[in-house]
């Protein structure tokens, strides 16, 4: 009664019953009484609108679960609804999500994380006495021997041993230091967080950020939200979309007119592109890098997924090393890996890692004082993290069943690599570089004029334009190259290899071939 | 050959045979051979240091995670190594980690959890029906039926609808729509996501960020991260830490002059002050934020820790939708809630979830389009948040399990809040508030002048000195109060009730009332 006459003194503005009425405070209820007589006020102006919002992350595009995507969505709902389309189900070729288009979890992955999960399944016979080893080992590195206590900032020690004992396998002997290695929240996690410390500055000394194009859109999101400055460099399309040093030097030339040069990101194998790197490449980049004292981001999480016989996955920290000591001791350095990619295809668990080399020991502190902000990252994702790094090695019991399913999933994104490179060659107004390694195919769309008109009648860019069409007439959901970049006055999609098998490319071929017919009708 | 030559022609630096001599390219090689002559140059400077690094992040404090945790760290190195001290183990009472202090997990959260992770269980006898269908429904929601999927930016669909179900029976029928939950990495991360959308401006138009004094370091932390003004509102310590709204009047009218208050952040039951606020109190400072225009942020993750016989947990949605329609309908809310507190005590897991109220529609899709670009929460994380606003009812087989271990906790809880309070009472030169809810104590002590000297002579403040020296003497780890913050002048530091039972009490007792003896040397 206080409180309701207080408010009233104040001028406060009415309250009426609503229509959780019977639970209102006495207090509330009394005032409603008092104050129903007056009108409703009209509902106010927002505190939080797009005018009044964070302008960095209004200016935040990602395309990859941008538009068409949503749209995506929609027909999906509708098809459940029972209306009709000239197909019976979205296929979702936009995101690299290997286990949502069929692929099976790894069993001893999975074994071991279910121990983990629930110890009871310890003492269970129908699990191999491997998978319960590594459950045990993680688990005892674990807080009260739990997936559910929070682990130090930087990960799991256990974990981050066994992350650096597969690098230095991985790299052939050039040894990994635990201390370097931080587990995180997916590589997306890793990236960001070592591009949140880097940038600094203001106008021309804003620090900028080379970053391939096309590219994976994280990099152009997190360097919007961060205000820093997006520096482009052109992979070569002609050349397999090769990653040329020369483009490299003019990038950087233009870009030290207006800001500082600071970060060089490289993605090997790429995404979207497919490309993997030569040897000597890497070797040049990192010697570029050097010169121009830019710091390395080797974004390396589709390691396991180099599909052309003739190429091979190189990491840069090995490359680094074997270059020699005014490298190795010089170039600053960030690689990251990740559970989602590969043959695990584990996206839902966000496991990952980040390696550092040359980070300053301050900077080290700074990391870890950053990553402790946000407590640790998910333990489950730790632990999936070290089973891709710790698989059963040879005359452990689980062995033949690890090997014989990782084989076979690598075998098929092969196979679904060549199919979709060649598939999409066969179609006329499409051109497809070889796959060489990642999940994705970027192929050129070579647009009719009419039909890039029409688009901009629809005020879409035109592969926007192209894909929504492809989506709403053949139910695949593409990205628009756009969303990743592209050389101006060229269009591209990106185009996720994971179809489901069994005549299913034969369908789709039909479906473009068809597609690029009904474009025809818009030709010159 | 080719590329060596190119190197020194191009006056690049000397590469000399690293220790993986064997395994360096012959390029490499060759290199190495034609320049190991010249001098090995010095270490260069780094590109990222201190000085360089993003200001922002090196203003960032977080101190449940600094100092003195890492010299517990060393310290449990030391005993380790078999190094003697006056303890035998390190008891880490400086986070709220309870299955790290032995808290069980609930056998139904883990059972539906290793469900979910190998299927293969869904046949086992061994598991009840209830889990098999809670793990069922989950599967069935996410991509391919597997965790390993990722899942929608804002969290998996039936999850979201789980979660508003639960806020309505919580509420009393106050209706929650699933389109409002958002799935979170903890409650970090949804308060930290909102905080990045809604601060903007610079000088005087720089968003003020309203924090209570004390607060949880998260807060202070994201605010320097983004570079808004931290405004702080003091509780009032006199009055077991109660929120005082003429307080906020005087908080909010002083930041006036130097920003743009927008945001008031709410921390109920409170960390690390342990009150839990009545509904008058609720009421009183909806209307001020809905007077004042300011977005409110209701930290709800202890709205199951609640002790005191005399309190009662509130919603901040609740007592909005009970004030009637003009609040209802105008007043601009984001509530969180974890999986990390609570009986469930599963912070490993970084499950969590955020609800908005009056957000407007454009900023929801700012908001997925921000939340996209890091994919997805942990799926895991978010069964397990599932599981806590779905768990077993009267009726399904693991009702009485669930109910007991559950109630356990939560007793268990109740009686070592109650213990810590006597405690702390019991010595001289502490004084501690009532626990009424969350899972600390943060009692004040009274340091002498003499000990104050003393820390100031080792570059120390007096409660780091304090918490420091108690490290080292009695091996407690707990937080100094300037972590997160107090009234100039006060001391206190921030203590988990989480202790181990079973006569630690009392052990801890001697050594408190030991330790403050020590302290009694340095009087006036």
């Amino acid at each position: 009664m206080q409180r309701a006459a207080a408010l009233v003194r104040r001028g406060c503005c009415p309250r009426t019953p609503g229509p959780w009425g019977r639970r209102q405070s006495s207090a509330a209820a009394e005032a409603s009484a008092v104050l129903k007589v007056r009108p409703e006020r009209s509902r106010r102006e927002r505190i939080l609108t797009l005018e009044s919002m964070n302008p960095q992350v209004k200016a935040v595009e990602y395309a990859v679960r941008g538009p068409i995507v949503l749209k995506a969505g929609e027909i999906e709902l509708e098809l459940q609804r029972g209306i009709k389309k000239p197909f019976t189900e979205v296929i979702r070729a936009n995101i690299g999500d290997a286990q949502a288009m069929g692929q099976q979890p790894i069993t001893f992955l999975r074994q071991v994380m279910a121990l983990c999960t629930y110890p009871n399944l310890l003492d269970s016979p129908s699990f191999p006495e491997d998978a319960k080893k590594r459950a045990r080992r993680i688990l005892q590195a674990c807080g009260g021997n739990s997936l559910g206590s929070y682990s130090a900032s930087q990960g799991v020690n256990c974990i981050r041993e066994d992350v650096a004992a597969y690098i230095t396998r991985r790299d052939g002997g050039v040894p990994a230091d635990p201390d370097n290695i931080y587990l995180t929240t997916g590589a997306s996690d890793g990236i960001s967080t070592i591009l949140k410390i880097l940038v600094s500055g203001g106008g021309k000394s804003r620090t900028g950020v080379m970053i391939p194009i096309p590219q994976y859109p994280l990099y152009s999101a997190v360097i919007s939200e961060l205000d820093a400055v997006q520096v482009n460099y052109y992979l070569d399309e002609e050349n397999c979309w090769a990653l040329n040093v020369n483009e490299l030097r003019r990038a950087v030339q233009e870009a030290k007119d207006h800001c500082d040069p600071k970060v060089l990101c490289i993605i090997n194998p790429g995404n979207p592109t497919g490309q993997v790197q030569s040897r000597k490449c890497i070797e040049d980049v990192i010697h570029f890098a050097w010169e121009e004292k830019l710091f390395l981001l080797a974004d390396e999480v589709y390691q396991d997924n180099v599909y052309s016989p003739d190429c091979r996955f190189h990491s840069f920290k090995k490359v680094l090393y074997e270059m020699g000591p005014e490298y190795s001791s010089n170039v600053e350095l960030a690689s990251f890996h990740s559970t989602s990619k590969g043959y695990m295809g584990e996206c839902g668990y966000r496991g990952g890692y980040m390696e550092v080399i040359n980070l300053h020991p301050e900077i080290k502190g700074q990391l870890v004082k950053l990553l402790s902000v946000r407590l640790c990252p998910p333990v489950s994702g730790q632990a999936a993290m070290d089973i891709v790094v710790n698989p059963p090695v040879p005359g452990e019991e689980s062995f033949e069943l690890f090997h014989r399913e990782k084989e076979s999933v690598l075998g098929n994104l092969a196979k679904k690599a060549k199919l979709t490179e060649d598939l999409f060659n066969q179609v006329p107004g499409i051109h497809c570089n070889p796959l060489q390694g990642a999940m994705y195919a970027f192929p050129r769309i070579f647009i009719p004029s009419k039909a890039v008109e029409a688009a901009q009648a629809h005020k879409m860019a035109p592969d926007m334009f192209y894909c929504m069409k492809l989506l709403e007439e053949t139910g695949i959901c593409v990205v628009p190259g756009s969303g990743f970049g592209q050389r101006e006055g060229t269009y591209h999609f990106r185009y996720l290899c994971l179809f489901v098998p069994g005549g299913w490319s034969q369908v789709c071929l039909g479906k473009w071939t068809c597609y690029h017919r009904t474009q025809a009708g818009c030709r010159d």
